[in-house]
Formats: C-alpha cells, sequence, structure tokens
C-alpha cells in the first residue's frame, strides 16, 4: 500500500498521538503539517481530504481516518513494529478506559484552557473582516461555537473554573492510578501513555503548584520516563512553534537532580 | 474464572450494549439488576463494587470494569462466541469512529432529552428530603449535577433544543452511512451495531416526525434487522419498567408491511 500520509498540526494534543504512534512504530510516512491557527484546516483543499475539517487525518491507501485516539489503534494493528497494545483483554480495556477519560472529561477542560490563553489571543488580533469569513466557512457548529468563543474570548469565568477544576481532579486520578502500575494501561507503555503524554506533557510549566516532585510524584517520574523516550524527541522536530521549546523547561522542572541545586 | 456478574439497570442504553454483547456471545452471565431510579447505584452496598457510582459495570475473576463501550471489546476479547468487532484495521476504526460518535456526541443529547422527559419526571415527586439526600451522597459531581438539573427540571431551553439539533443530525449520519455500507462498521454486525441499536432503537417512535420509512429507509432496515436477532429479544427480557414493553410499539412502526393497510 501507498506511504501513509498525515495531516497534523504540532505534536501535541490530538495531532501529536499519531505522529509519536507512527514514529514509535517505525513507520515511514509523509508528513503534513496543517496549520491550526491559520486556519488551513477550514480551507477547500483540506475539506476535499476531510469534509469535517477536523485535525488530524491520516490517508492510508483508500482510507482516511479521523478522531486521533481510534487512529492510534488502526496505527498500532496496520502497520509492523513493536506493539503499542498491551496483550491482556483486562489491560486492553484499561488502555481504552484512559481514552475515555481523556477525551471525553480530561482532554476537553484542558483544551478549554488552552484555547482561552493561547489559541484566541493568538488570532484574535487579526484583521476582523478576515476573522469572521474564516469562523463562517467551519464546516462543524460545534467548532465554530468553539472559535467564536475563543477569538472573542467569551468564555465564561463559570466554564473556565470548571475546566481547571476537571483538570485538577484528573491530575489527582493520574496520580493515584500511577502509583498502582508504571504505565497508564499496566506493566507496559501503550497508546493510553501517548494520549495521557500529549495532554499532560506541559502540566509541570501550566499547572506547576499542582503538578511537581512534591506533590505528584508518581506522575513526574512517568513523565520523566515518557520524554526519555527518541520517538518523542523525534516527534517535537515536527512542530514550528515553541511549543516543542518549551519541553525543554519541562524536562528541566522534572529533571531528578533539578531540585539539588 | 468464575461466572461474570453484570450490573445493570433496563436493557437500553448503556446498560444495554453489554447485556446485548454478552448474550451474543453466548455467555452464561449473573445479571445483577440495579435500579436507576431507585438510586442503587449510588447505594453503600454498590459503591463497594464501583466507588464511581455508575452503571453498568462487569466484575470477571479481580477484574472489576466500567465504561460500556470499552467494556464491549473486553467481552468480545476475553470470551468465546462469535466475533462482534470486524477483521480489518479498517472496519475496526469505523468502529471506534462510532463509539467516540455515539458515547461523546449523539448519546448525551438524547440522554438528556431522555433525563428531561423521562428520568426526571420519574422521581420528581418523592419526598423531597429523601431527593436531597440521595443527591448528596451521589460520588461524582458531574452525575450530582446532572441528577439535579433532571429532579429539578432545570434544562434550559436552549440546552433542550440544542441535544435535539444534536439528535437529529446524528440520525442523518447514521441515515448516510447506512447508504454506504449494511451495518455501522461496514459488511457485518459488530460492538458498533449494538452501540447504536441501544441509543437508537425507539427513534421511530420518540422521532416519529423524523425516523421513518420515507425519511430514513436506510436506518429503518437496519433497526428492523437488528431488532430480528434472537439476542436482542432475549435482552428485554431482563428489564423491568415498560421499556421492553415500548419495543413492541416500535416494531409495529417498522414492520415490512406496516404501511400497506
Amino acid at each position: 500500500m501507498a506511504r501513509p500520509i498525515l495531516y497534523h498540526w504540532e505534536p501535541n494534543a490530538n495531532s501529536g498521538k499519531p505522529i509519536i504512534a507512527l514514529i514509535e512504530k517505525g513507520v515511514d510516512f509523509e508528513s503534513r503539517y496543517t496549520d491550526l491557527l491559520g486556519f488551513d484546516q477550514h480551507k477547500p483543499e483540506y475539506l476535499a481530504v476531510n469534509p469535517a475539517g477536523t485535525i488530524p487525518v491520516l490517508v492510508h491507501g483508500d482510507a482516511v481516518l479521523a478522531e486521533s485516539t481510534e487512529m492510534g489503534e488502526y496505527i498500532d494493528a496496520a502497520f509492523d513494529g513493536p506493539p503499542l497494545r498491551p496483550d491482556s483483554p483486562e489491560e486492553r480495556w484499561r488502555m481504552r478506559w484512559w481514552g475515555k477519560f481523556l477525551d471525553g472529561y480530561f482532554g476537553p477542560s484542558l483544551s478549554m484552557i488552552g484555547w482561552s490563553v493561547f489559541v484566541g489571543p493568538s488570532v484574535r488580533n487579526r484583521d476582523p473582516e478576515e476573522l469572521r469569513r474564516n469562523i463562517e466557512r467551519i464546516p462543524l457548529k460545534e467548532r465554530r461555537d468553539a472559535w467564536t468563543k475563543a477569538i472573542y474570548n467569551t468564555f465564561s469565568k463559570e466554564e473556565l473554573a470548571e475546566s481547571l477544576r476537571r483538570v485538577l481532579h484528573g491530575v489527582r486520578v493520574f496520580e493515584e492510578e500511577l502509583g498502582k502500575r508504571p504505565y497508564f494501561a499496566g506493566t507496559t507503555y501503550s497508546l493510553a501513555d501517548i494520549n495521557a503524554f500529549c495532554m499532560a506533557y506541559a502540566l509541570p510549566l501550566m499547572q506547576a503548584e499542582h503538578v511537581n516532585k512534591e506533590k505528584t510524584p508518581n506522575l513526574v517520574d512517568w513523565l520523566r520516563r515518557v520524554y526519555a523516550r527518541p520517538a518523542i524527541a523525534r516527534s517535537f522536530e515536527l512542530g514550528r512553534t515553541p511549543m516543542a521549546a518549551r519541553t525543554i523547561e519541562v524536562r528541566k522542572l522534572i529533571a531528578e537532580d533539578g531540585s539539588d541545586d
């Protein structure tokens, strides 16, 4: 079959998941950087590939695959390379339980904060008429609403407070569960760790008061081990914003000798 | 391993998924009916099994499994019997794409309407002090908030209108995709059909104007084929409310000769 093509934005959040999975598997893929802040995902040439206008999308032969978590299972099943799913049905269930928790609960809350403090401010000062046109051509109403809120900064205080509450609850769940087993699904690194990492990689910087060596030692240990994987460093090379540079700060914060000075 | 135990409510929505999957696989399991409207799921004896207080839960040996969609994959992998997942990675991806769409988009919207027109009114007239105590002991804040809204009828008009919009959008997606292939994931009946059926089984009755032989022939054909499966009829036997009786009305509405009178 033809070389797979991955349309992706920065190597974090939803785009990070298939990038890391493909690199972990050793798959030779074509990377097509799709600039979320430039609204590339709503341009006609992208909508011809994915009419929903969401990123990432994996094109493999005739198959056009959306939804990054479900894409991860496809990548693991369709390509050779080290397995990214545990063997036992129970650990696979736990891997998918995390998928549900991360995509349905933790991710949307973290994402609302990210859209409020980063995505919105990044585009807000552009020509108002151009922004209006950009919003109008977003195909999914849910995404149109999210962009409108981000651009015009209309997330309510209550919404943002509830999102922060959920993020901090998620951090407590991570910390507790990582005290029971070394990786999210069980004894081995899996798609659950990739998904969690893509959301949690910057927490020691963004939520420094709550995520640090003293308060969340299990989470910090796990982050340190995932950061050490060669596939993670290689995935950062596909970034074009200061996102990847920020990970250097994170790694300093969680380095084992970081508190000895 | 010991005989699995399934804690479940009525054989629809989230509880219906593992009931149908276990029956389809021919698994001998112990059914423990857990009365959602009696708040059984928040009683100490249930919280000892599942501290989150959500239904359904499958107990299999030492494993205690929550989240009905993810539980379905476990059931298919852990027990013998006819496969409930397609073979190809692409069709499995599509099965999981539907899981995301049904659980993350369609289901919560349909559920809000169900809670507003059925669950809330079913419990609202009980002793206010008892209701208050029942709400207080719900472990998850999100579930506490949902019950509070259902009991005191505080879903806003906007919320309900948006939910209806999403449900009808979902119906259009079902109809379109079922025009491309006979089952949700592809050529064979799978967990995606079980999940969709558990949410869509009553649409010809509840949304008669939008789901009928004329407007959604593909969806109605598919419903008729799924209703004809022996496992579906057997799953209804585990119900204790008028839910199962209502399915007789639905079957009349979708019967092939139903419009010939």
